[in-house]
């Protein structure tokens, strides 16, 4: 055998941050491969917006495809620890099939509450699958977390929103992870906000590494709303939301106040971009990249091509990608695609690259 | 800092295994952050099926959500470093997600020639987003097989199907991370068999581990074909292949020839499960195992299922789940859901979730 041996694969985030996170030995050590995703190079991107180096951070490569896996399975281990039976989130989509996803893995039974309309079709059949009990209310989202707060505290099930704090715990691990590969902190760091829980907890572990000394520094923090969604930006509620990125359609988010703490201790921002923008950025990850991620994901790198250039020269930004295109794969229909029919001959097809060549 | 520091993210197969890949150093070393993907223990399928562990590969997290990208990277990359400006591929949907994935990251032109009926929507809308140019033909998937291996003779587009060497040389990358994951090769290794590519790659990949003493076996290998596309169970060529697993629906597999040689070679098997069969399994790994894959997948545990338990008694297992559930998405309708309609209020939900618990 050589020394050269390549690293096992990826653990889990229960056993890779264990150090980092609020679990004993009595936490049982659940996962399903969560964690430990690809940061790539985005040339093209950093080209557009004029900064020295983008990565982008691949949360969607996560089991259940977004980025709710990492938090989920240390909220779903901590339920296991206490004697939990039950599971219930309201959700938007991805919290849904996560919890649905780990609830499954761990032999407990998961409730989701959705907002009746809007909901991404293939993030709902991932609950299904999952074979989660979906009840869909009549009313927002923010209507949804209200009752699953309120009937969490009377009955014997564990709410794993992003309020439960196990969830913004675990996911403080992707900041970890970006320190980890890149050897220090990025100066900037993009993500789109919904709920606000993603913010507060890479705020959270960009700040545990710094004071631990793992990292010199921490990012500027640069959230970005959808304009029809962006209560952060203008400071009030916003009673009836409105995006195309459906994760992040949210009028009054559950971690308002972690989110402006991220933006104000960090010098950073939370701005709001366009519908037409968000899906602009989408095909361009897509198409120049070759990352096909769900629209809400590309309202970070939105943000960032909105941003200055002058501030973004010299500097290493990390924007992350929260969930698969695959979860929003019915928007594709809105592209002007290049599909053409033809017969199985030689000729055809031949003659069709030589156009597509040309 | 301490000494206990993580390791880095993955960074992309043709870093992490260059020295077993044919890749020089002028070969670029593009990447999307493939590989490095998930191995997970399945508890309550070891139950059902008498193994004493299961472990399940879950290629469905790489970036384009299935296994295709550890072979299109070496592929893409190998075009790039020989001049090529554009790449073709006849796909029934995987591939054809990973060519344009790839093409678009790298500035090539992607073609993907898609027999006309029966594509996964999920898997076509990815090439798409990717902007590749569909070519759709009045045909079979083997016919589209043949005119593009035709054409890439004739035209300045390289072929990245699985015919290209470039590809198994990549998808054999798998069975080595196997290997370094749990330290040797399983007893037994079951994936599913459509062009068979992928099971001719995984036998080089723990051939080449064993030859350089990286591992002290090789595992018996159990290939799984569907019922009714299962040529290389009857030995015949199937002129109208028929499933419900569109990764596998493939009359007369390319690699014919090193999935008989591994079956053989390997002391193991080729065998078909019914398409019901494939479904059963495929709603078990998400409900129990919290694993939501596309059918083909499935077709590996179903075929484990079917084997005799007295063979499995005291072994080591791994399954490979191909590809991510979200590709076929559609398919959930066929589950019996639960989804509850209610009016926004705390009486109605937790009404419903007291049934639910009862």
């Amino acid at each position: 055998m050589t020394d050269a041996r390549p690293p096992a694969g990826p653990s889990g985030v229960l056993e890779r941050y264990a150090e980092w996170l609020p679990i004993s030995d009595a936490t049982p050590r659940i996962s399903l491969g969560e964690g430990s995703t690809p940061l790539v190079r985005a040339d093209a991107l950093a080209r557009r917006c004029g900064a020295a180096e983008v990565w982008l951070k691949l949360e969607m490569c996560n089991p259940t495809a977004s980025f709710k896996d990492r938090g989920m399975v240390v909220a779903v281990a901590k339920a296991i620890e206490q004697g939990a039976t039950a599971v219930l989130c309201a959700s938007t989509g991805n919290t849904s099939a996560s919890a649905a996803a780990y609830a499954a893995r761990c032999g407990l039974r998961a409730f989701v509450l959705v907002p009746g309309a809007k909901i991404a079709q293939g993030k709902l059949a991932q609950a299904i699958a999952h074979g989660a009990r979906v009840l869909a209310i009549d009313g927002s989202f923010d209507d949804a977390l209200c009752i699953a707060r309120e009937v969490t505290e009377e009955l014997p099930v564990a709410l794993v929103n992003s309020v439960n704090p196990y969830r913004i715990a675990g996911q403080k691990t992707a900041a970890m992870e970006i320190v980890d590969s890149l050897g220090d902190a990025p100066d900037l760091h993009c993500l789109p906000v919904g709920n606000a829980g993603n913010i507060t907890a890479y705020w959270q572990g960009f700040s545990e590494y710094f004071h631990a000394e793992r990292a010199s520094r921490r990012p500027r923090m640069l959230g970005v709303q959808a304009a029809g969604a962006a209560p952060l930006v203008s400071g009030k509620v916003v009673e009836q939301p409105e995006t195309v990125a459906t994760a992040i359609r949210i009028g009054n988010p559950a971690s308002w106040d972690g989110a402006v703490a991220a933006r104000d201790a960090s010098g950073g921002a939370i701005v709001a971009v366009e519908d037409a923008q968000i899906l602009e950025a989408w095909q361009l990850l897509a198409s120049e990249e070759g990352v096909f991620c769900e629209p809400a994901s590309a309202a970070s790198v939105a943000g960032l091509l909105n941003a200055d250039p002058s501030e973004l020269a010299g500097k290493q930004v990390v924007c992350t990608i929260t969930g698969h295109g695959l979860k929003d794969a019915e928007l594709v229909e809105q592209i002007d695609s290049d599909m053409i029919r033809l017969s199985a001959d030689y000729g055809a097809v031949a003659s069709a690259l030589m156009e597509g060549l040309s």
